[in-house]
């Protein structure tokens, strides 16, 4: 027998959100009139902006003349994109990041998969409960999470740090020391936050116990309220014990274009090794430097006009949320998110997830996301997404609305 | 302490293309006016052919309008592509490779030092020495590798091939069994190739003994001979036993595009594990899929003009490739490579591989790279591409003649 990675096979079913585009597509086939709406998965729907456009056809033009050819990036990302990210995302707000901190790459989900890496294969995980699948399934491939209970659908080395209604979706601080914490600000599928002080009780915690924060703000671009912190290295100490993920997709509907970027600080170390060393040496064999293109319409994110007409993307998401927030709390559901987040979690009564999913798709023809598929917590909501058309939006809250008369 | 990933610590020095960089950049402070030819890296300097710049162009205008736009792609790649590749690469060379065995990706580096994750972490890995680097470096990585020996520059748990000027550089049988092998062909650096019945004795091997082969045609594009093949698919018995990695960097010089696929057949089983299942779960839950504007750009490579172009790209690298074989052998150096590769394979004599490198730099202004970066068996060697400019690949000729003189 070839000796395969056992781990692999612990794995239940597929990833989430294949099984949900192969029901989906199921339900299409014999239903082929069926106007189906779909505010599932966490995908962008608005075109590029015209400033990105412009920028990726420049670079284009470049790459076919050979003065001005690019051939290998830098494996770590052009000096030019990552001095801007520094600037405009950091040090503008107050955060002492250098340029060589960040590490450009092609995807937050990459980048939030292959940073286990880095860890010991006895070190624990503690993840928010319900929350993004790749950092449990990405630590079951690497063997750390022990073995998976159907039954309560856990995992038996794997902390869970239950995020609900009732503890107002704030994870309480474990009894068990992890080695590892998953943070993920604004939550992904919850659409809820952590504000300064909530965040600085884990970056204490983390450092007091030797644990790393993986504090993934995909979703920065989406936060309303002023108490809620922008990076993690907003909070005093979080250098020495946080990394942070960051992404192109939600903020500029880089989805299909794929950007993104870790910042792991040099202040980061155990005893003499250094964390942001490993993450360059793994960028250097394993990794070969995100396109010139694609970095170049990085860059366009950062400039006035790009900058203005992503933040009119975002707004437009932003009411999406609003609305769908607004519809189902009107409709009587409880729900929460939909203000610093591109998210909507709702509560699905006595339904579980998945047959609110089922209902959902059948008797209006929406799609959104099981709560379950994120943990076991999630078991009993479920999560719709502002990334839709404001018209088709709109339509999905009603038929929903329509669903309870 | 935070429970780091110790084997990472095991890695000496950097790898090897920075190290280079960086002897080359200190050299340049030190001599503004020298005027280096980087025959080094295997980076290529024609720009996008034209087929690949107008498919960029058009997929980036399909990205600013909303009935046109594509978000997050398929995870194992867009259809249009994976029946392109199968067809055009496979099917018409008599090899029964289907679209869903293709998974599309960023580069043939990324999936070759990923691949190892499907492995157990007791499976023992065999690699041609010399060879490309990332196959050892990843799997040190992983913990699979044993202990350095700075005396001799191996690792205590890998199994070694020495391909030198003795052997014709053909890899001989190991006596140990190892459990993943990687066969890069042509190979990198040597630029030597097996031919058919060469490949055959190691497919059976693989057949026999449980064994993959995870086989590297990064450089297919550069075959000439008739008995050399393109794809290990082209020898009975490899869709149960090997993996392949081919790329669009080297034959449509997509080094700063990022752009490959890999093929792991459904036939390839350990038991009822399917390892075709377990990569496309990997791209799953790491990968979010290569950029739609890539994948257009990919598929200009097999119009009938981009196929046109691209290959007279290739024979323009190729002639490079023979310039400097040619020139070399007339200066009376032993050489290898040059004829189904864009790499030159030459014997530095009396001088270590890194005593070359430093001459060379020093004395003539050329930058190579020094056989012992790529395995033990490399010292005493040094690798030249045929990537630059014919004019400057022409004068870095000159150059090292005048040295013998």
């Amino acid at each position: 027998m070839i000796k395969i990675n056992e781990n692999y096979l612990k794995l239940p079913g597929s990833y989430l959100f294949s099984t949900i585009a192969k029901k989906v597509k199921a339900y299409q086939e014999t239903h082929p009139d069926a106007d189906i709406i779909r505010l599932g998965i966490g995908d962008v729907t608005l075109p590029l902006a015209p400033a990105v456009i412009r920028a990726l056809h420049e670079a284009v033009e470049e790459m076919g003349n050979a003065a001005t050819f690019h051939g290998y990036a830098p494996d770590l990302g052009y000096s030019f994109l990552r001095e801007e990210i520094a600037k405009k995302d950091y040090q503008d707000r107050g955060c002492q990041i250098d340029a060589d901190e960040i590490f450009v790459s092609d995807g937050a989900k990459s980048d939030c998969g292959n940073i286990q890496e880095l860890f010991d294969e006895t070190a624990k995980i503690a993840v928010c409960d319900p929350v993004y699948p790749v950092y449990v399934d990405s630590n079951v491939m690497a063997g750390r999470t022990g073995e998976y209970d159907e039954a309560t659908g856990k995992w038996s080395n794997v902390i869970y740090l239950p995020c609900t209604m009732e503890n107002n979706f704030v994870p309480q601080l474990p009894k068990e020391k992890p080695d590892m914490i998953y943070l993920c600000n604004p939550n992904n599928p919850t659409g809820t936050t952590l504000n300064r002080d909530q965040l600085k009780v884990w970056v204490d915690y983390a450092n007091e116990n030797d644990a790393v924060i993986l504090y993934d703000a995909a979703y920065e671009a989406y936060i309303t309220d002023d108490d809620v912190p922008h990076s993690i290295y907003e909070i005093e100490g979080a250098k020495t014990c946080a990394i942070e993920f960051r992404s192109f997709s939600k903020i500029a509907g880089f989805t299909g274009v794929r950007l993104s970027f870790t910042v792991v600080p040099k202040a980061l170390k155990s005893g003499d090794a250094s964390l942001h060393d490993m993450w360059a040496r793994r960028h250097g064999t394993k990794y070969n430097g995100a396109p010139y293109i694609q970095q170049k319409a990085g860059m366009a994110v950062y400039s006035e006009e790009g900058r203005k007409e992503i933040l009119e993307q975002v707004a437009y998401y932003k009411r999406n949320a609003r609305t769908i927030y607004q519809g189902l709390k009107d409709a009587g559901y409880a729900v929460a998110g939909g203000v610093n987040s591109p998210y909507v979690w709702l509560h699905t009564g006595e339904m579980t997830s998945w047959e609110f999913f089922d209902h959902l798709l059948e008797d209006a023809n929406v799609v959104g996301t099981p709560g379950s598929g994120f943990g076991p917590s999630g078991e009993n909501y479920f999560r719709l997404t502002g990334f839709g058309t404001y018209e088709s939006t709109a339509e999905a809250v009603k038929r929903i609305q329509n669903l309870k008369r």
